[in-house]
């Protein structure tokens, strides 16, 4: 019989991949058209011109086995050069490339990071609302997640809460900023706090803690918004990157992990992602998607796009008198389900092919994830059904 | 602090690695072309035209976010099923689409089997000589390494030593043909029998055990061998599968794992698959590789090199007087290293700047594994070296 644990784990689909799977069946049965689909974080703009162009030129132009041959297990070593200094140069970091090691995308930096640095028991701290396979990553990696709130006013970390969740057994904590599933942006001022906070648990307990760092949102922050580059703060960490988000790739699974260079054992937690990759199969990340990077790792797709559906969005339902805070990054608004019941509103907002995720899966109850990686066309059409759907649950536009 | 374990395998590169490390800087003193390096199973043919091809054609047309969006967790289906069809029409099966589960190459074929499969302590049987990350993989997972020996004179499996190393602790034999090291591909006699004590083994513990079948250089076999197909066999099998070799495209990371339609509990153990490739973080295979075999799935690069490559090793090597094994595929000769220490006999080779691994990292002392993926030339170049070699440790050539 096989692992009872991995049955359950590829029998019960996440609740975003259920509303996805049945938005696909609406859409037959009433047309596509008429289903406003916001479950899924699929980004809907395409890949920088440049990427194409730079895959088609390499393929070419270089010998085929030079191309797709293995590449050294942390990746190659021009490709780890070019990422480190682009740490370096955008936020006045000393990483070197030996720092830096490509990964099949950001899930894939999350479990060879927590592979490398948990032990059978450990305490991983997430603040909620959080991306749910987090908990899936951690207790594969033999430990236990621990949730801490966050203020419902901006959605920053409960930091109170933070101290109190600290324990001798807390090995690391998982940072996402900007986050999915809120938006929020970590500020300055709390990651100072937070980090201080994390300083003073190491001393308390006599053991490094380590800030896993999860980042595929960072180049998608609106406005004038500072994402705050968590390795100024603290020194004991470890950055997970993906390049899904910020050049439009999700399905090639191209990222890196990167350890800080003034980490406390740098060589040593180096040594076991290594270690952790191999043993978990990875080998190495895809070496066309990597030898993309040599030229196109400053490339950001156009964002302005989510920027402005964020705008519309966060306008349209606002003026219909729902609760949202302004999200300064990714590209979900988190709103307050209407009497609190989030699995309640969910199946309401159906009734109107309304796709919104309930929240409770993402750790805290009460709200939905709202994905506005859509077409500026599909929330303009979708405005009509939400005033419905306010309507349905009594809420009363604004003044 | 970081894991141990981890830190440990990161740590302590291959033995393989080592010998590769040491040839790239051995070339930079005595010169390139005076080293001849069969450490690593590097393809050294090209990839078909037709990849490279299809590969700009989807950049040039597909939209991209169409192109390079997620595809579901198990795969795209339309790879799927052609996938699916090929098998049917090469070994006259009767796989579903829905057997089939896109993966990251053979390696994560191997992790999301073994994940998928073991309970804690478990054990998995493997006939050495194997590829020493089995070791790696089944750790990990949970699992013990249970190793059961090869027929000297042919390197078919022990099936005396089959039998007594089955236990009620056993889950799963891993089967590796052609295999790496060998060359050896096993018979269709042999693999009636073996499957056929496997079978006697379930009744006698009264459970399922599985096959996992590790097969990466099915294509890779020479004059008239039958590689024969497992599930013909046996029907608790799982193959994994990868386009690394038959494609040449080893750093690109793209191949499969199908559960035979007519396993037991073959709906559980397709969820344990998705349900391990979900924990251990990866996502989904690579999309433009897995689009590429929509049209490429049956193409398979020229192995006709490696095959003239064999013939000019065995044929150079027997001359000098050295024991091989004529192998029947993948791109490895197996020789007998004189004397029987194949650490001694390496460094000796060394010596002549011909650099061989010695089998004892792959579960078998006594022997020098020989990658003959390299340049026809190189193997001409070498013989002057194996001469040398073997007049260095007193080998008689034949008459």
């Amino acid at each position: 019989m096989a692992n009872e644990k991995m049955i359950a784990l590829g029998e019960n689909r996440s609740v975003i991949r259920d509303l996805f799977e049945y938005g696909l069946m609406r859409k037959k049965i009433v047309g596509e058209e008429n289903v406003f689909d916001f479950s899924i974080g699929n980004p809907s703009i395409p890949a920088p011109k440049k990427v194409n162009d730079t895959l088609i030129h390499l393929l070419e132009t270089e010998e085929s086995t030079a191309l797709h041959g293995y590449s050294s297990a942390p990746g190659d070593m021009r490709v780890r050069t070019v990422i480190a200094e682009n740490i370096n140069r955008r936020f006045g970091r000393n990483q070197s490339p030996a720092d830096v090691y490509m990964t099949c995308g950001a899930a894939a930096s999350l479990t060879i990071s927590l592979h490398a640095l948990l032990h059978e028991g450990d305490e991983v701290i997430v603040f909620a609302p959080f991306f749910p396979e987090y908990k899936v990553f951690i207790e594969k990696a033999g430990g236990k997640l621990v949730t801490v709130g966050a203020r419902e006013e901006d959605f920053g970390p409960d930091l109170e809460g933070f101290k109190e969740a600290l324990s001798e057994k807390t090995a690391a904590v998982i940072i996402n900023s900007p986050n999915n599933p809120s938006g929020a942006v970590i500020s300055h001022e709390d990651m100072k706090k937070l980090t201080d906070i994390l300083k003073d648990a190491e001393k308390k307990f006599g053991k490094d803690l380590f800030i896993i760092a999860d980042e595929p949102y960072r180049e998608l922050a609106y406005g004038d918004t500072q994402v705050p580059y968590i390795m100024n703060y603290y020194e004991n960490t470890l950055v997970c990157y993906s390049y899904s988000k910020s050049l439009s790739l999700p399905g090639e699974r191209i990222g890196y992990v990167t350890v800080c260079h003034e980490a406390k054992d740098k060589d040593k937690i180096f040594a076991a992602i290594c270690g952790a990759g191999r043993a978990l199969g990875f080998v190495c990340a895809p070496v066309l998607f990597q030898k993309l990077l040599l030229t196109c790792h400053d490339q950001v797709a156009d964002v302005s796009a989510y920027a402005k559906n964020r705008d519309l969005l966060f306008g349209g339902l606002s003026e219909l008198g729902f609760e949202c805070v302004h999200p300064d990054g990714a590209f979900y608004l988190f709103v307050k389900a209407p009497g609190g019941d989030d699995a309640a509103f969910g199946e309401l907002a159906k009734q109107f092919d309304l796709l919104l995720v309930p929240s409770a899966s993402f750790g805290l109850k009460g709200y939905m994830r709202v994905a506005y990686c859509v077409s500026e066309d599909t929330i303009r059409r979708s405005m009509p059904a939400f005033k419905k759907l306010a309507g349905a649950c009594g809420i009363t536009p604004k003044a």
